[in-house]
């Protein structure tokens, strides 16, 4: 497996993608609608939020998906169509339609996703046009895939994709995303939306395993400030032109680790771009008595308001992390506990160390090893520092 | 049940405190030590953190309390105590055997707490000059527990004090109760210490059942950060002072009425001082199908550092409160959901009603009120606002 330098959703073949400015988002200039749509019918599968207000386009995709006949996904960022009530029910549907007579399809070929704010209806008509450009503008150049790329985009501050190779004796195949995401981020999907493509062929069912399987350490690790959000989605569709299939056992295992690898990749592009963060903080759990238990002890400090400005201040001050593991719900002996920060072992059974890591505070990124001492399992989450910034951007969002 | 003007722990009978300035916390002139002692045996019981960190003071105070002769209960902010492996164990049973030389009775008798940075050795010379000094500075002056109140800070800007009378016939009783926190809060107890005394007469048993009832829905109602901490510890004592006693079923039930009066008081008074904060928040979670869901939902919107920023910018962005509550873990029809921000309703049965709250969001005091529509359960929650000046203070608070 190798990343591909520049890589995008238009990495693998099959694939193009279209986007344009409706109007939904700050300024007209701004894209803020995308399509990717495939040459031929996709295997597609899909994972959603566990909110129980999943916003119309979620509810959308989760009865149509995973399908071994889908067409386009159809994105728009600015308005996250929730809580509208019958009305946001309508207007995913006529998204579909809109869709599907572009694409010559039915609208159940059609998966969509929508991101921002919450609880204003969608200007459809907007939506409409900008759907009709997109659909006009579709390419398989790269220059495509980037647009589409910042038109998913809310307070994100930077576009993120990433693609990588996979070789099968002379057959080279492809895997490439696109993600946003930077403030409501917490463990079982957050404000967060990925759209991962592949060359390779696999049936639904395959995909949606797998799937499901790689978000449960990468998307589903990640951490901005606890909160999850009504909309978040994570694609993965696969066109077959690699002529690489999923059937064979040792591409399939490739496949495998190849995928974990790009969500884990984009799932720290999410962190790296919290909003305001300075820092991205790497918690690892291990001596854990259970799964379960390094969850909790990992999600718990990830989730910590006061370890996360400690570590905006560039403070060493271990004792919230030992705190947070404390309240987490995990059960083990605190005195079997070591803690490190960075390459610096402060607490070592139970007992403080009395070693600084000032000097381990002020890298960018920054690493908490906690060993509960009671067992083998461990798990691994990535979060970032809260700032003033942060305060200011959630602030004035909708104002 | 009235309120006190200018109450305190010294206003019911039997009781003295004293303090004194022994340089744990920031500057000689900072009182950081205080003593509450009995004129006699008192009843006592206690609530503590669930942390599995708990420190020493917590590990010591759960080996004695509940108890029918308690003497003293001794305090030190500046250091919690915590995470000092067996010298805390040890510090911590000195700190008894201190008071315990001065007051003229046996360690087991003695209740201790301790605030402040974890991980950090107790000042040992320190802290028992402060314990001699507090002792002889003994009063049942309203002075006394002014300074009292003012030595168990450590971030707060405000002391926190609260009384309340209650009346049976000719005879007249008291509860009064100080209380220190205002980081660090959440649900099932955090940083905060608090401390309650009556001249009513009771036995310990009967003072931890009605203690333990009436923290349930005060003080592990509120929310700072969502962060618990090792220390977190309220007490209860009674003198019997007064003459009049619990076993009377009448006297129990208004007293039971009163503490919860006075611990809500003060919950309110921690929440109103919470880091940085400018807003206090009240939320009501009602038509629930169940007390867990009732909790579940309002904590989760008092826990949403989301929902907190966007009070602080008085930003009526209601998705945000809806998203909270869907992610709360209780269950409801996301369609049956109604909720006001303060007087404004602004979402009926799931859909938005276009409402304009902006107003809502001005005030001080802002309401919040989610109805599921789902049965008759109900739970309030407190918290505040989290702004730029909680980061700040959490940025910088060891170095």
């Amino acid at each position: 497996m190798e990343f591909i330098e520049n890589g995008s959703i238009l990495t693998p073949r099959g694939f193009s993608a279209g986007s344009a400015a409706c109007g939904l988002k700050n300024g007209p200039e701004t894209p803020d609608i995308a399509l990717i749509v495939g040459e031929d019918k996709l295997s597609a599968a899909g994972v959603f939020t566990k909110n129980l207000f999943a916003a119309p386009p979620v509810l959308w995709c989760r009865a149509i998906l995973p399908t071994d006949s889908l067409r386009a996904i159809a994105v728009n960022s600015g308005n996250a169509n929730a809580c509208n009530g019958q009305r946001g029910i309508k207007d995913t549907e006529r998204m579909a339609d809109i869709v599907a007579g572009l694409a010559g399809c039915r609208p159940v070929q059609v998966a969509l996703a929508s991101t921002g704010i919450i609880g204003r209806p969608l200007p459809l008509c907007k939506v409409e046009a900008g759907l009709r450009e997109s659909y006009v503008s579709l390419s398989t150049d790269i220059r495509a895939a980037r647009l589409a790329e910042k038109a998913i985009m809310t307070t994100d501050t930077r576009q993120k994709a990433c693609a990588v190779s996979i070789r099968h004796g002379d057959v080279e195949a492809f895997i490439g995303g696109m993600a946003k995401g930077s403030g409501m981020i917490a463990p079982d999907m957050a404000t967060m939306l990925a759209f991962i493509t592949t060359d390779m062929s696999a049936d639904a069912a395959t995909l949606n395993d797998i799937l499901s399987s790689c978000t449960k350490n990468t998307f589903n690790n990640i951490n901005v400030d606890g909160d999850t959000s009504t909309n978040d989605s994570v694609f993965l569709a696969a066109s077959g032109d690699s002529g690489l299939s999923l059937d064979n056992a040792a591409v399939r295992d490739r496949f495998c680790e190849a995928l974990f690898a790009l969500m884990r990749n984009l799932a720290i592009q999410i962190v790296s771009d919290g909003e305001g963060a300075t820092k991205q903080i790497e918690i690892r759990a291990c001596g854990c008595a259970s799964q379960p238990d390094a969850r909790l002890v990992a999600g718990s400090i990830a989730n910590s308001l006061l370890v996360k400005c400690a570590i905006n201040g560039e403070d060493p001050n271990w004792g919230r992390i030992i705190c947070a593991a404390g309240y987490s719900g995990a059960g083990f002996a605190p005195d079997r506990v070591s803690l490190r920060l960075g390459d610096t072992l402060v607490v070592e059974d139970g007992c403080p160390t009395g070693k600084d890591a000032s000097r381990e505070m002020k890298s960018r990124m920054v690493k908490i090893e906690i060993d509960l001492g009671a067992g083998d399992e461990e798990a691994t989450f990535w979060t970032c520092d809260i700032s003033k910034r942060y305060v200011d951007i959630n602030a004035e969002y909708t104002t």
